[in-house]
């Protein structure tokens, strides 16, 4: 069965005050954790891959193409595959990312 | 931009102590929150959605085709397409439901 246990996944510290632990795939599917501190950012960046972002804890500030919004805990956002987008921490939390078809370059 | 506030959608009630809130998707990717009772199931089904679980809060007992498994917070499970798969509440929980493409039955 494919279950990914939490605590057997270490941290990968991503820089910019973000680490991240890859958890469950399938080729269509992957969930990935992503710890952020107050202040740290995910850099505007695009990739081929759908992405669906659910706001675990803390609060965020995300750009996507030229819209900015602050996001809590529960709130959600869907990125179409190519769209522009980025992130700052306002306050530390973590965010749950799910990517369609999996990231073969998280694995690297 | 494809933000959706956890406060501006109401729970769905889906029956056997399991209600949902459908949260942002595009056509590659839908993010769903079930939120169970202590004893609620999610019956045995297949769909030919691709899916990732990950266990939002409480303890959970999967069934995956013929193995079985408890999970409870952080814990993730990928299911491919067509894959059959249910599960019991064991402590009053949340999971983070993502399917690949969309659930155009859960906008019906």
């Amino acid at each position: 069965m494919n279950v990914t246990r939490h605590d057997d996944v270490p941290f990968q510290d991503v820089g910019n005050g973000a680490k991240r632990r890859v958890l469950s795939y399938t080729p269509q599917l992957m969930t990935v954790e992503v710890a952020f501190e107050t202040g740290g950012t995910g850099s505007v960046h695009t990739h081929p891959h759908a992405q669906n972002t659910y706001v675990l804890s803390g609060r965020f500030r995300f750009v996507v193409e030229d819209e900015s919004v602050e996001v809590g805990p529960g709130d959600t956002l869907a990125f179409a595959p190519g769209a522009r987008h980025g992130t700052l921490c306002l306050e530390a939390g973590t965010l749950i990312d799910v990517f369609s078809p999996m990231r073969e370059d998280f694995l690297k």
